[in-house]
């Protein structure tokens, strides 16, 4: 237990194995990499610093299983017999099929393993993408077996922080059904949505404004992945997914009845619902605070500078944007800008903007 | 049918007919405003400068319905009698409900009325928040019936140039179809995935990322707006609704039997649908072309300036950002953003961040 880092091997050679590579060969690690294709292993290593795996390597002290979700528990497998004294991790985002596809190991084999999920990597892909700074300031699920050794979790979550993430410490089915709620069933409900407009006409379609566009963008994840990720965690899924479409069901009933109490119940629960996302910083509600924010449209003429001009704007105000969206209209050359301040900046950076000639539509 | 604009009464002083006076009081019209709460007119003329109707208001030749979705039909009614010669239009965003209300008028009085839907005025409300620049350069659905009369579409979508917004031309059926396709079904779909999260812990519901966010950002609407509006469209919406929930069931299905197939040909569904959205300026599959975008994630200091910096240095390097997103990491002073900027705009921004000490984090 020295200051040392552990000698580390990164099995998978993505994105996301890569990414780690680098970040962690830039804190001062040595990194070994692995990957079944070769050619892979050659540009993570160009990019990383980190070496070929080989018989010279020595011995490996923390493992990080960064294959597709669907290989990891076969490849933790293979990495316990491998390198028996070694801390094993992965970065999966679903844990309780992996724990399960495990349970054969003894308690001494199991004592070295911890789960871990980075939140990030999301919208990119592929080994030439990677960044040693693609985890900075995102949350990393760590999810620790019941007989994962003390030392084990430091390991790991001291590689999370070396590389600017924060550990958040969560069981395995708390984390799987966290996720179920939060990013797998909003992936399938995105994606079914999405398919609705397959067969829609054009001058349907053209009539779309940003609502729909928000709610369907991550239709757009790659589907291969994400068909590993859901049937990995299928079960959750499942019962979230069953209870959509059970509400759904219900909501069509009531349209056809002319029944609005279920109709007016079912968009203000929505309402509740959307109200428990965590705000900026992660704190509106943890803490009891809740700050209102406001939104502000502005027209932008499309072109480049006028961007630069508004923010230029605020910052002379001294008002900090939350949020920034660009609202693209049907036939113009110009922008709707959504801009999102706290509550009591609003009429500053409203007087701030018509003094510099921008208009300010609502 | 002189160049003169048409003396002009506004039903309903709300936040969208307040800002239609607002909008043609500066346009030149002569606008009178009605409404059944005396205090809403009272805000709505000192905004606007239109006149309260009154007795000797002389005669008037345009109507403009804007009052909640479910009291429109009876409303027109009224006018057809207290206005007989008068062109009337409503700006309800569902229009077969309305038409079905008014079939025992004649085909005289008919002629007079085109209906409209201006897609604009979410997430705000109220008189207090009108604006007479609420409209321009948002499309303006305009719905004739097949006895309205060329010159009143011709009036109506004067009306309608005249308050900057761009007319576009649907029939009542295909509007209605439209609408429940790409904003009654997303609304619905959003609030119920919301719903789901009423219940759902804190330590769930702080692992929430920009995509479950952008995914129920519409469920924060006006549920006694939208309850009016899903009702006023039934039919269409119950039919979008049932589908969805029947395909739901079906992927939960597939979850629990592991028939990767079904999940996978659901999130390519998925995404071909994401992709018939139209781009920026609504041009890019109507057109055929259809110009890529990639995404760059840049991390910015939470401080008022930082952003202005950012897009200096687009601007300076003469990149047009097409979209920006701003990203809150849990528990950290940062912010993500994501800029979209065309493919062969990537690298010169990229460099250009760089060079500014800003971290490209992908």
């Amino acid at each position: 237990m020295s200051d040392a880092k552990p000698t580390t091997l990164v099995i998978g050679a993505g994105l996301i194995g890569t990414s780690i590579a680098m970040g962690l060969v830039k804190a001062g690690y040595s990194v070994f990499i692995s990957d079944t294709d070769e050619s892979a292993i050659d540009i993570a290593t160009t990019r990383s610093g980190a070496k070929a795996l080989a018989e010279n390597s020595g011995e490996i002290q923390l493992v990080i299983v960064a294959t597709p979700p669907s290989k990891v528990a076969e490849v933790i497998r293979s990495a316990v017999s491998a390198h028996p004294t070694a801390v094993i991790t992965d970065v999966a985002s679903v844990k309780g099929s992996i724990v399960n596809a495990l349970s054969d190991l003894s308690d001494g084999q199991l004592a070295n393993i911890v789960g871990g999920h980075p939140m990030a990597g999301r919208e990119v892909s592929g080994a030439v993408g990677a960044q040693n700074n693609l985890f900075v300031d995102r949350s990393w699920v760590v999810t620790k077996l019941p007989q994962s050794s003390a030392s084990a979790v430091a390991t790991v979550e001291a590689m999370i922080s070396d590389l600017g993430a924060v550990p958040i410490e969560r069981d395995v089915d708390a984390h799987d059904q966290a996720v179920a709620l939060i990013s797998h069933t909003p992936q399938v409900v995105a994606s079914v949505l999405a398919g609705e407009l397959v067969d829609a006409q054009n001058n349907q379609v053209e009539l779309a404004g940003q609502g729909l566009r928000d709610t369907i963008r991550i239709a757009s994840s790659d589907s291969k992945l994400w068909s590993d990720i859901l049937s990995g965690n299928a079960k959750h899924v499942a019962a979230r997914v069953n209870s959509i479409s059970q509400r759904l069901a219900k909501v069509a009933k009531a349209l056809e009845s002319g029944d609005q109490a279920t109709i007016a119940e079912m968009l203000k629960q929505g309402s509740a619902g959307r109200d428990r996302l965590p705000g900026k910083h992660g704190g509106v509600n943890l803490n009891g605070l809740n700050t209102k924010y406001l939104l502000i449209v502005v027209r932008v003429d499309d072109k480049p500078g006028e961007l630069a001009r508004l923010f230029n704007v605020a910052a002379s105000a001294e008002v900090n944007l939350e949020d920034v969206r660009i609202d693209h209209s049907l036939g113009r050359m110009t922008g709707l800008v959504e801009l999102t301040v706290a509550q009591d900046k609003r009429d500053v950076l409203v007087n701030a903007l018509t003094a510099a000639q921008f208009v300010v539509v609502n």
